[in-house]
């Protein structure tokens, strides 16, 4: 296995994130046009939620891929390494929790 | 004052909201560059958060303007339509906070 | 109308708001008893997460009302009391989406 | 080292998460109080605010604990154990960033 493997857990499914991620794009362009258009503020919102959802439904895959193989490799690997990606990958979810 | 105006208060600031999505959709594009080249799972995961905490702050300016125009302006009018834009205004908030 | 009513909206529905709240309280104690009798980590989350969605479901229905009386009765009595009044709304949203 | 320690991180600092739970418990309380003395509805939902937010730093503390111990014992241990807590606690943060 490479060092890429070990650590980028995600790359099995790149499309799939790239698809998700365009469609999010998507819905940051569909916001400006309606921005444009002057549409009722509470459609726009009603995006907003759909696009936040969106974006946090591919966080919490990023982060599943996550702990399944960097942090598990780390784990197995031993050593400070493992402290050191728990420690980062519970930052990261204190900010997807807070934000 | 015109129906336009009275229905949507955020149209005062539309280009600073135009120009805000525009850099959200900048980030959506970020984040495919990110996940194409292979980053880290930890940065994109920062890059996801900034993003979120972006689109939340678009969605509370908007939500400010409609209770500001939209609400006190129903509100004024009197009639069941006041009780309906606080209906919907209520309905937006909790799909902000939950998403 | 009194001044009371004017502004506290819940005040209709305060026995409701008592009983999820001690409803509340009582997950609290069952927290602490979870972590006492050193129950599984992910069975306290579960309940962390109940008791924060209880919370925020209190924390609605005290805006939908707060925005139905008191917005709705500043905005008809006209005045800088209803741009103070939707600010400080704003604010508690904000407050609420970021928590 | 007991199945007890490896499965309950969190353990170490019992005390300091019943100190916490019990202040949180206490908001609760002092909520119940507001409400019964009918505070402000705004002031009431500040104090919500802050209460979530006490929950959500307990959650945030126990689920680093929990990676930390338990996810990393099993991750060493290595086969099935491993893939299914990762499993456990990508739910339990799916259920935290969305409550």
């Amino acid at each position: 296995m490479t060092e890429t493997q070990h650590h980028h857990g995600y790359i099995q499914q790149k499309d799939d994130y790239l698809k998700r991620l365009r469609r999010i794009e998507g819905q940051a362009r569909g916001l400006q046009r309606m921005v444009e258009e002057e549409k009722y503020c509470i459609d726009i919102l009603t995006q907003v939620s759909a696009m936040t959802k969106a974006l946090q439904s591919v966080a919490l895959g990023l982060l599943d891929e996550h702990l399944n193989h960097c942090v598990v490799d780390a784990a197995r690997a031993g050593g400070p390494e493992a402290d050191l990606k728990v420690k980062e990958a519970s930052d990261a979810i204190a900010r997807l929790v807070r934000s």
